[in-house]
């Protein structure tokens, strides 16, 4: 099939506001370092107007996912609301121009294009204030049957599982792709995602709608309850086909069954902005996957795509990818 | 006067948007290499639509100078137009954050706010095609009586000497600055701007409304319709009490009557991004100058201000300036 894509994501669509602070901004402010929370239009508002100078690059973190998988060569898709204002077009320009396929219709209306207030810390930490505007308006009117049926893994972000009507979204697409005997992939996202969601989501795996999982060793903790990281992989184990745990410094453990493959991180030239890491991972993971490599080389992938997008600001790549990874898999 | 300001710049209020591209990219979009180009609104709409995905920074030749001299610990001012629109909003935010004291009341309408496409090219060098927006809607209504009667210098961005109104604004500037015993200062801005307004410039030279003009080599001698820089140099020489002339690689001659002091460029850790080169150097000259230090004193923070810039994306410092002006000049 020509339009076949090998990814196809289902996120938020945000622009990223990225500043680099102290870490006394962040306790003056009251921000717990390192983590995502969720604000409003007026929190927005009067945290922004405490920051220093941005600059706005398009995000998201299935959205930085599928740009990966474009960078690595793979075809990739996105379905993501934004509205139609500056900012929203900045989005959907930028992930076009990476050759994203992006269709998804702009909203008309008050409601803007969601941001993300990003603190980067002199320990290249990232630290997010999200407002979520027009992106969690998807819903299943939003989810293309034949793009679905059609692309060999929907890759689901676990932040849209929130309101209703994105939830629809996400059942919609989980429904179609296993109907065409397609995978469903699903990113954990954060550990307060999966903290509120946490029977949704060991239900979408028991219940076999998800294939494949992704998360940090923090969120897969946090999904089984426990401060010991191997029963958390051993719970993942039992329950999904295959996981991915990516576990920071200490690389990635690929898990399906009894079978266990552990990477270790790439070098970074430098660390400059950690924003995107776990995006990155993803996509390279993916686009091996697709591409027929096998797991453990589908996660040395991922280890390559992480250590680019630390080395910049902003969470999409910038660097040739397929160079890199022609550098350390031939 | 508590409130007096060391610099006051009246500019255009513009947001970049910067991408990187290779020359075949300028070559297949009839762009010259190196330019700065006036384009509509359906231009830019059709260019971005071609180009990569961009970084949104706030620019705007003038505003860059006023981000430097803040940065270097002088007091400014920014006066300029945008809309009440998103990217005005980000304008705003930005030049505010670096602590440039700017009040100008955005439009509110169907024009949006300025926006320059640059494009960087694998050698650093940046090619902007500029759409003017709400910017050059500038009118003598916005410029405040008593900031300019009590700022040391106004400094005039050359590129709004263009439509009627801009220019009364700046007639507006002058006159009062001049009633107050001030210092008004013009930057040529582009040999195009140049090539348009020749007579306009060398008359306000000539009848003493400015005092201090800054150029780069191409401006200078397209002022005097001359291909020898010193001819150039000297013109200057005889019909403005002060003025520097920036060289690229050459550094910067500052000349006042019949005395020249010039001084070579600061090494650059890199060189990512040549945007803002010339403002920079405008602004550390102008902090040096209006906090007491000598010309050729002030020439050199002219460099290091301009070297800081071209290591980064972006027109605005991000390096601590003062910390690099101790290290050179104690």
């Amino acid at each position: 099939m020509a339009d076949q894509l090998d990814v196809l994501a289902v996120g938020n669509a945000i622009v990223d506001v990225i500043t680099t602070q102290s870490d006394e901004f962040l306790a003056d402010n009251g921000i717990p370092k390192g983590s995502m929370r969720l604000i409003s239009a007026e929190h927005a508002a009067a945290l922004y107007a405490r920051m220093g100078p941005g600059r706005e690059i398009s995000g998201g973190s299935a959205a930085n996912t599928t740009a990966g998988v474009a960078a690595l060569g793979g075809r990739a898709g996105f379905i993501g609301r934004v509205t139609d204002d500056q900012l929203g077009r900045v989005f959907q320009h930028d992930i076009r121009a990476v050759g994203v396929d992006y269709r998804t219709a702009p909203m008309v209306g008050a409601v803007p294009t969601a941001q993300c207030l990003i603190v980067v810390s002199p320990d290249a930490q990232r630290t997010m204030s999200t407002f979520l505007g027009s992106c969690q308006e998807l819903d299943e009117a939003d989810i293309d049957e034949a793009r679905v049926a059609a692309a060999r893994v929907t890759y689901l972000e676990g932040y849209l599982w929130d309101p209703p009507a994105p939830i629809r979204a996400l059942k919609k697409a989980i429904a179609i792709a296993h109907a065409a005997d397609r995978t469903v992939a699903m990113t954990l996202s954060d550990v307060f995602c999966v903290a509120g969601h946490r029977a949704d989501f060991l239900g979408l795996m028991r219940d076999g709608s998800l294939d494949l999982v992704f998360a940090n060793e923090n969120e897969a903790m946090a999904l089984f309850e426990t401060d010991d990281i191997q029963v958390a992989i051993d719970g993942l184990a039992a329950i999904v086909p295959l996981a991915v745990v990516t576990r920071s410094a200490k690389g990635a453990v690929v898990v399906q069954g009894a079978e266990r493959h552990s990477v270790p991180i790439q070098p970074a030239a430098r660390v400059l902005d950690t924003t995107g890491a776990g995006d990155l991972f993803a996509a390279g993971f993916l686009a091996g996957f697709t591409s027929g490599r096998d797991l453990r080389e589908s996660a040395v992938m991922g280890t390559i795509a992480a250590a680019e997008v630390i080395e910049h600001y902003g969470a999409r790549p910038e660097a040739d990818l397929q160079a890199r990874v022609r550098a350390v898999l031939g």
